[in-house]
């Protein structure tokens, strides 16, 4: 195999070759860093590269796996992390210049469990300024460029995440969702993309956007590839207040049942289908006759009450909760942010706590009227993940942020698991992002069709042409 | 016995006769509304009086009883309800002009399950407006007077519950506590109120003033008999979505250990005694020494960490969620409120969302503060309940309103739970109230606490002068 095709296994194909020691972490690990060697010059992906320390530690897994002490499917897989997520002994920017020098002292939870996988750290990920916004144009660090056309955006703010999986620098990599930061890079690049449902996932020590948005999840090159992921990184962190202490399953299990005939598939007739791209609206009506002719998916149609309400809510959360967090910085040192990201700061003044407490009501509203009206019917929904495919970079604006989360934001503030898969192309070659929704705690199930889907196109094996 | 006799049996002394047939539930609430009809012209404790729906509960209880289906100490006890909470067909005005016609068709969660336990429903209690206020001056139903000097207040938002228990006009209450509202009462009008735990009592069917800091619990003339109706009303509504899955202990069983050798008491020293009333600064200290040395309990200082930011995170979040409630009627019927009420709620505009998320993040850093560094320590904190005995109803302005929350806010805030019993009386003749707080969920310890106290001391037996 050549480097890339190393670099282009899925991580499901590589522990498959790792656990047979027909492949070596070290190989594999070199083969990602020659790719980020070549590439990340026209990429950015990355804000670090930590090539010695990655070297170091496929070296160590190449040994325990050698001396019989295999640890299961991330072991001696190289991943990414967003630089959103603490990294002890390796510096932390959130994207910022504030924060530019900061090495954390410990890891992340999550950043813990993958290491104790025996997962391969690669570096850290280019992302949007403190992960607030939908670009990934980063005034400090670059923005990052789309690998299937370098003049247009890769989705943020895990914009290193969604670029680095699709140009196979990296064979997966973890990401932070607030409005659709993890879904919209994934549907511009071409990859996957799980944000689970809130609480799932520890954020301690990821720096934080807004408190009531805020989910990690895995970013990866296929579904499967997510459900080896998030078995890792999911679970009670008693550290985290917001930490679910619900049962995680074997998700990769999960993923064996392919037939979904019993599945109920809700495809909403207003808001996700309105103002929508025609290619895009083209490759989701195909993808859903795939799981429905193919699949053998129950697919209906749906209604979901308050929807075109919770843009607006999610603005009124995550705003304010934003500025409560830099504040201090916003007063202090105003011209170390970057102009989009200290106006949307500054926006955060000028909601009335009322409104805040109206938004966290509608919230409330919103998920008991989704339990009680949509998932009693239906055990997923299927929806554009983004209304258009990947802009271009000068389209840098707030009608693009408001465009780029109009579909992903409504998941953020019900809590809901989303994943976005590849599901067709362009004409002009750029990819196109379908999401499946499912039941609070149901990531099983939202993988399964995932992976289900995948298995029967394969839009997701498609490399872009780097 | 006469009427007034019997009229100030506590609940368990009432049970034990009714259990043995010694004692009809009839003539037990003909005793109470004698008491209702000769008293309450004067102390205006009640907004509506169920007088024949009361005689006829009261019949149904008496030829049960008879019949061998005796269900237990509530069955055929008289008791009143603050007008916040809903009653089926039983007007509920929230002591408003607003809902002043209102007749809801439900009962709400707690009056279900008195309900179900036999009680005897016999009105609604005079509140301050819409909860919004501590002085229990009604500008719509008059304010309720103090049993124990008719000048003076008697503490709100629960103002006709603490006159109501305290004048023998009813065996216990149902009260709301959402900076002090049940606590104040029972401290000025010198009986034993309970606010349980943040989550502990449904509060579905009870007008809300904040959801955050909103608290359901008993008034009663004894921590026995807070107890008994703590049992019946607590544990898990699955249609409240703050109602907790915490198992609910036999609270009554609880009290039967009046040892408190084990238990470790926590005085702070800073904060709750300063600005005291000298008379309460007194009688606290008196009391303080009566779990020690008479009770056996351990009791060391301690400090409570950022006691003193607590009250202005209690006003940014009470104040802007009352406002999102009251919005619409602000905007239309504003001549409706009363004047004290309408300027709070117009005190709520002013925040911004930014303080309110930043006191509800002070809300979780304290929690887990005084987790960590306070109930590590002790079991219990002692406390005067409010640093002043009854003022004068001339003293109805924002500085009495501050001065009477101080020390029960912070328990809001924190959603711990917290007792106030009387334990002395000024040379005036108002009673003074001690607050005993637990950790959470454990409001057992609570009850147990202030029982063996009250077992102690008569402090809770004394009548008022009428």
């Amino acid at each position: 195999m050549t480097t890339t095709d190393i670099a282009q296994l899925s991580i499901a194909e590589a522990a498959a070759l790792i656990g047979k020691r027909k492949l070596s972490p070290v190989e594999l690990t070199e083969s990602c860093l020659q790719r980020i060697g070549s590439l990340d010059a026209r990429l950015r992906a990355f804000i670090t590269v930590t090539r010695e320390d990655a070297l170091a530690a496929a070296q160590q897994a190449a040994t325990a796996i050698a001396g019989g002490n295999y640890k299961g499917p991330l072991h001696g897989i190289p991943f990414a992390l967003k630089d959103l997520f603490d990294t002890a002994g390796v510096r932390t920017t959130a994207g910022s210049k504030i924060m530019a020098e900061r090495v954390p002292q410990e890891d992340a939870e999550a950043t813990v469990r993958l290491k104790a996988a025996g997962a391969v750290l690669l570096g850290k990920l280019n992302m949007h300024e403190f992960a607030f916004g939908i670009t990934g144009v980063n005034p400090h660090y670059g923005g990052t460029y789309n690998p299937w056309d370098t003049t247009r955006m890769s989705g943020g703010s895990s914009s290193g995440a969604g670029a680095a999986v699709a140009a196979a620098m990296t064979l997966g990599a973890l990401g932070t969702d607030t409005g659709g930061s993890i879904r919209a890079p994934a549907s511009l690049c071409g990859i996957t993309g799980l944000k689970p449902t809130y609480g799932r996932v520890s954020r301690r020590g990821i720096t934080p956007l807004s408190w009531a948005l805020d989910h990690a999840g895995p970013m990866a090159r296929s579904a499967a590839d997510a459900a080896i992921i998030l078995k890792v990184i999911a679970g009670h962190d008693p550290q985290d207040e917001t930490s679910s202490e619900e049962p995680v399953p074997d998700y990769t299990k999960a993923l064996k049942d392919q037939r979904l005939k019993r599945l109920r598939i809700g495809v909403p007739q207003e808001y996700f289908f309105d103002n929508v791209d025609d290619e895009v609206l083209r490759a989701i009506h195909a993808a859903i006759l795939v799981l429905r002719d193919d699949l053998k998916a129950g697919v209906s149609e749906v209604s979901l009450p308050h929807i075109a309400e919770a843009p607006a809510a999610v603005s009124a959360i995550m705003l304010p909760e934003a500025l409560a967090y830099h504040k201090r910085w916003l007063a202090e040192r105003p011209q170390d942010y970057g102009e989009d990201v200290r106006a949307r700061l500054e926006m955060g003044l000028l909601y009335p706590a009322v409104s805040y407490v109206q938004a966290q009501r509608f919230r409330s509203l919103i998920v008991e009227e989704w339990r009680q009206k949509v998932f009693d019917r239906v055990d997923l929904l299927a929806v554009p993940t983004t209304p258009v495919p990947a802009p271009s970079l000068e389209e840098n604006d707030l009608q693009t942020t408001l465009t780029l989360t109009r579909f992903t934001g409504p998941f953020n503030l019900t809590g809901l698991p989303a994943i976005s898969i590849p599901c067709g192309f362009t004409k002009g070659g750029l990819p196109i992002g379908m999401q499946l929704v499912g039941r609070w705690w149901d990531e099983a199930t939202v993988l399964r069709a995932a992976h289900a889907y995948q298995q029967a196109t394969d839009w997701h094996k498609r490399p872009p042409p780097l």
